[in-house]
């Protein structure tokens, strides 16, 4: 069984200390190396069609960056939320629940699209 | 306690089936979503310097606005995670492992700084 | 006729400079500021199919939304030059020259689709 | 003197047909691959402070890079503006003409910083 997020969380912060790292490690930096992260993923993705892009990871090679791409967005998250002290897991449990009352799940023939930036 | 992150990731599962929406939820739709989100983080950041940016929680304002990004940053990597078949704790865990052989703590008078997209 | 790049260069120099703005124009700020430009173009195109991404200036409110953000992606990245003293025509025509030797021009019946990050 | 930002607009497209790219090039996938482009520029600054990001240009190695990567947004936000019929000269001509009016330059002795995503 995998450690839970915030045992993640704090790894990460003793091999940033044991490496002096946290005077690069402003919320400023890591917001832009979260970024950084984020658009390697879509490298990834972006000249291949969504039937493509849902099979990225039947080849080998390309499900191996997938992971360590996921890897890195999540460690430089965690490494934010720790700058900041910010507990993610309960941020994102109070989003979820204002967007179950501002979202009504009404099943429709026609279904809206999520709204930008807004999910 | 806060849920774990594996049932924070079937909530929005099922937060998304029942509006119809995983036809949007490509990999490709949601690795794009995922920085987008990641830049409206580093939008708040943008013309805050160094000692500015690490202040940035004192501000009520400004703390919900983070707290809401790390939530949809953390939202899309979920919903990337669920359509791929990917465990992110795991992938992270994995990383870690690596990462504490790339760079061994060697605590000295003049740190490297973290290597690019390598931490 | 249109002013040319060189000359809106100018204008957005003395715009920032009449506001005293080039103390926040650090180039490390200003790729920030163009990375986020480039998201919110992005975030327009997030969940449309590619059929519908071609047909995006048909619709006169997305075309305006588009229009602006390309003009604030080029204004940041003209700014980031100006911060530096590069010039982005001669940048990009040397690009463009060196492309031409690593791609050769093979027409084929199964074209190799765009390298990433090396166009 | 370097050729216009039209001419080297016209030469990006040639070299796409050439090598029968333009099937790649939906502005959902050009838009993309400017944020890519966009991250590998905020990549090499991720970690310097405001001053050693000033400085960049004096390292001939990183100055290259910068080079390289200025010259890779501009691509595709040309190839961008080629599939969409974007005149990206006039689009910003038109965007300094309203801020002129939004943002009158009156000095003084604090000056607000620029306003997120509206300059």
């Amino acid at each position: 069984m995998s450690e839970d997020l915030h045992a993640l969380q704090r790894r990460l912060a003793e091999f940033a200390a044991a490496r002096d790292w946290q005077q690069y490690h402003t919320p400023k930096n890591l917001a832009a190396a979260l970024s950084v992260e984020a658009a390697e993923l879509v490298e990834i993705f972006q000249w291949l069609t969504p039937e493509e892009s849902a099979k990225v990871m039947a080849n080998p090679g390309k499900a191996g960056r997938v992971e360590d791409e996921v890897a890195d967005v999540l460690a430089y998250l965690l490494q934010f939320c720790e700058a900041l002290g910010i507990d993610a897991l309960a941020a994102l449990a109070a989003k979820i629940e204002r967007n179950e009352s501002r979202f009504p799940a009404v099943r429709s023939a026609r279904p809206d699209r999520p709204r930008e930036g807004e999910e």
